[in-house]
């Protein structure tokens, strides 16, 4: 079923899975099943497989937050795909010596903005996707053997033509405006309730400086945090700090913001002069 | 606490893993702990641990519907047991080039259909067991060492003798009536929601040969869906598809057909001539 | 990055990680390729990273459960931490030959009780966190680097000073009265809804010898268990073994004694002459 290759590459480059499939399922199992046929070294590590179904835009953020963390070489494999066998393109990006395989739908935006695409292929050779491809299932049936045989070492070029433009991804973004009030929204929580907004480090430094530290007032919902704390043992109540992935995070000390305060996701926040 | 290998073979055979333990307490890290004591190489792939409690029908279909996509030689340990301690045997079953290892309950059933046993191992030889057995977890104490000493090339008939027959599972069968009316089932759900029939392609493909493929409606509680769609992004509304797996499937595009049309598994399944 | 070894050495040992980091986001992953940057050929298990937030006390009883499965030579990487930030130290502790480091919160409490510390470090050379370090991922700044050249060779004097003292937890114990009558209470569930005590195998067979087997009897919210089985199958109603880590566990054959009964967390058991 599975193509194997007929010499062994010495090169192994690891591989990096994010999918929204979760975890009750053997969908990962068996797109792990298919690389491990066709290179028996793979390494590969799971990101998550529990991105909210069909949410491009939460997959793109967690690439971006984790993806420098890993070695140059490599290849981030990202299926959520909710328009699996339409025809969007399946794409292999190379971009700050890292590989990103996964459908043409803007989930490699965020990386791309800061890390330039070296080069994008258009991943249409046959010869390197299983033999029977279903119209449900790419992940297994296509971008795990492309990954795989990407792992031993596969010339990019080979996989397909390249193209010069991608799908972007629409993510809603923090703006500034002039007397240093910045707009944002909440984009994504975790498992502790934290919220992260799309308001940067850099947003609130510059207000920070212009205001002084104690100057600053956060609005969200209901709640008025009247400054920054730099961890989280540090906060009383609704707190902020900045997170470690750059970004303005919302937190409940020992609670859960996301439950307790009732704020979700979209939830808009403002960072003002008090 | 666990015996180790005096001479360390070549043959290093993958293990793949299933169980019903969930993850959120340390049973499958244990497991894994145990294997690796046997044998420092061994490679270890999740399969799901989130099988629902105690059902083994859903475990054997994760398992038929993903096994082929590994590697020959490769081990799959299966431990969804709601009867360990008791008197069920435990087995090892060579079928196609790969080894099944679990309690012997039927969980093996539904790959044996399609792939015959070559042999069946009663497993008996403690000297593969771990030193201290408990009664209520031999995932850790018998099935994680006898998978890593066969991941380590032991022969199979060193772990007890050859049996004859085995436990079978009973699952619910579609059955196709003379005029083109197909009878099944609900048996399975995805985390979006859709839902696995036990209808297969061959079934369907049947009837709209015979039909024509506008001409077949599937009924399955309130909903009438009035032709198949070939991938997700087609449907509009309750749909239907032949999914990855080989079977019949409802879905609600972009949606949660479990959830939202409330279909659950056990639920009766109808396709038809319109 | 990260600093990245200059020779790669032969040792390897296995990284064990467990955290309360669930697995919706990509925390883990980050670690992961933390981990790899430093050593490729890093073998990391996970243990769970289910453990409830911030829940230092199951996190102690998960680790004591499972690290003795572990080949000599593993880390085991433990990250609930809730003080995150803050002038909690970051220790490497030695026991048993296997290495364990994270916060120093009494995480490592219930191993070192049974495998008393050969040397406690207090982890402080830069040299071996990521050179950018967060306020609030200790996690991927500072244990997955170090737990990765621990993994390499590196010698655990390298990561700071010894320390003579750690910090304690302070975990429920039940307690044995003269009478025979043993007072404890629900430390853990499963997601069988099994509860696990913190009444010892040993405090139960002393009962048993004083009072014979069947004139036990388990107290627990209103359930009266006349007598223990053996393994689950056994049970009829509420049911009581000794489980697979040592300990009295209240449990209900094929269902949930933490939702059908009721009984959650923290409620007290009483074990009897009846």
């Amino acid at each position: 079923m599975v193509t194997q290759p007929s010499t062994k590459s010495k090169i192994v480059r690891p591989i990096a899975l994010m999918t929204d499939f979760g975890s009750a399922t053997p969908f990962v199992g068996a797109m792990k099943g298919v690389i491990m046929t066709i290179n028996r070294e793979a390494r590969v590590i799971d990101l998550t497989h529990d991105i909210s179904p069909y949410n491009v835009i939460q997959a793109a953020m967690a690439l971006k937050s984790s993806y420098s963390y890993f070695p140059k070489g490599t290849i981030f494999m990202v299926v959520v795909d909710p328009t699996v066998g339409s025809e969007r393109k399946k794409i292999l990006v190379e971009a700050g010596g890292r590989f990103f395989v996964g459908p043409d739908n803007g989930v490699f935006g965020l990386v791309l903005e800061e890390t330039p695409a070296e080069n994008v292929t258009n991943v249409k050779n046959r010869k390197y996707f299983l033999e029977k491809i279903s119209n449900t299932f790419h992940g297994r049936d296509i971008f795990a053997p492309v990954a795989a045989w990407l792992s031993l070492g596969t010339n990019v070029s080979e996989f397909g033509p390249q193209v010069e433009s991608i799908a972007e991804l629409s993510i809603p973004q923090a703006t500034v405006s002039g007397d240093y009030m910045i707009t944002g929204e909440i984009l994504f929580n975790d498992r502790f309730g934290n919220l992260t907004t799309n308001i940067t480090a850099e947003m609130v430094e510059k207000l920070t400086e212009a205001a002084g530290e104690d100057s600053v007032q956060i609005s969200v919902k209901k709640e008025r945090i009247a400054s920054l704390t730099t961890h989280y043992a540090e906060g009383k109540g609704a707190s902020a700090l900045v997170n470690s992935w750059g970004y303005l995070e919302i937190y409940l000390p020992m609670g859960n913001a996301l439950q307790e305060l009732g704020i979700e996701t979209g939830e808009p926040v403002w960072v003002s002069q008090r």
